[in-house]
């Protein structure tokens, strides 16, 4: 069966999440149906990742087996045309060898997540970002941020239903950018613990706002609490930009 | 009675445009609903601009006669709480004096217009931004853009409708930037015609396309007479991002 690799992007606003789930609509589920709709019936689509309810993506990578060979861009386009009104867009489909694995062949997944810092309710960006209040140190927060590259347990940061079996990380990336309350982090590591990202930032947030100090920042990443960590980021600031292989 | 000056934001989507009508939800008749709630009843809103259904804006400005005095800071948290759960937000409010005019005082008025360049479907950008597919000459459209710069006779790029008593208006700024696809024009005058911003637009995009030559733009603009121009961009690719006094 001929191997296909599918770039893609959604938006999660109204989704369970990547994977398909007894109720609601997840990306695996209106991609797998639209599979059926091209006369593919039983195609699985295996993602680089499962992101979350509310996670949007504009570089998540997947896999599928197909009965039939297709040409790449005739796939995509008919995949699109079943999608339509659908949150999730297929940009890019490629033929690929069966080794291909979007799993387990990814070297490294890139994420963003956007806070937006003013006092009145986002409405364009609503859904998109995670708005806070001023006032908000970004430079302080970007010094404690430095703290969390390289290699840790960052049992401090993970769900208590994360499933990996080793708290242990290497974040390869983390950058901080602001323009205009519009504040970005660029987040980079072969993998994630469950809500990794979005602990970072939940607890980040606490040293822009004066909540928290650079100093105790550190001492969280080193207590391998979670307790002692801030809370989850919201979901809709957070998404999956990239899967390299 | 004391004017107050409110900058705004809102996403068109689901909006009859700015102004209030018989049928359908207008960023005015939310705003004055919003003031009605806070005691207010009877306020009119006048904007800077009337902007059309589905068209956005970051920047919009409007000044209000207020029964009472009003702390800004309180009256901004006020409208919001009553516009919560509605496409508008109310970025600042200041109290300004009586001859403070929203539309009439304004000096510039200051245009985004998005569109992005790709095969597949908007997802995250839907409502956001007109998608064109490829092959797209950004050099080519913006060597033809700077023909519209300066005073002229805007006939050619004017809607049947337009209420202006004259089609001359004086273009200050028309630039055009480009990065992975998304292009953005940014646009200022003292004032536009009915459609002017989305008619540009619409005319350029057969230039980037190649169905329009860089000279027969120009004869376009020459020949005032709006059958020669292109389509009207939709409106959902346009931003109201300004409005200078």
């Amino acid at each position: 069966m001929p191997r296909y690799k599918l770039l893609l992007e959604y938006d999660g606003t109204t989704l369970v999440g990547w994977q398909r789930q007894a109720q609601g609509v997840s990306v695996q589920s209106l991609l797998e149906d639209a599979f059926e709709k091209l006369g593919e019936k039983g195609a699985f689509v295996q993602g680089a990742g499962r992101t979350d309810a509310g996670v949007h993506a504009t570089g998540q990578v997947g896999h599928v087996d197909l009965a039939k060979e297709w040409d790449p861009w005739r796939l995509c386009g008919g995949l699109n045309a079943h999608l339509k009104h659908a949150p999730v867009s297929v940009l890019d489909a490629q033929l690929v060898d069966e080794d291909f694995h979007a799993r387990f062949s990814a070297t490294s997944r890139s994420y963003m997540y956007r806070l937006v810092v003013r006092s009145s309710p986002l409405v364009l960006d609503a859904h998109r970002a995670w708005r806070l209040p001023p006032p908000f140190d970004v430079a302080l927060m970007q010094e404690a941020a430095q703290v969390l590259l390289g290699t840790h347990d960052f049992t401090s940061f993970r769900a208590s239903e994360c499933q990996a079996t080793s708290p242990v990380r290497t974040l390869d990336r983390l950058d901080v950018t602001e323009e205009g309350g519009d504040v970005r982090f660029f987040i980079e590591a072969r993998s994630f613990l469950h809500h990794q990202v979005r602990n970072f930032v939940g607890t980040l947030q606490l040293v822009a706002r004066g909540r928290m100090t650079v100093a105790q920042f550190t001492d969280v990443l080193e207590a391998k609490d979670r307790r002692r960590a801030g809370p989850t980021a919201p979901a809709c600031g957070l998404t999956l930009t990239g899967v390299g292989y």
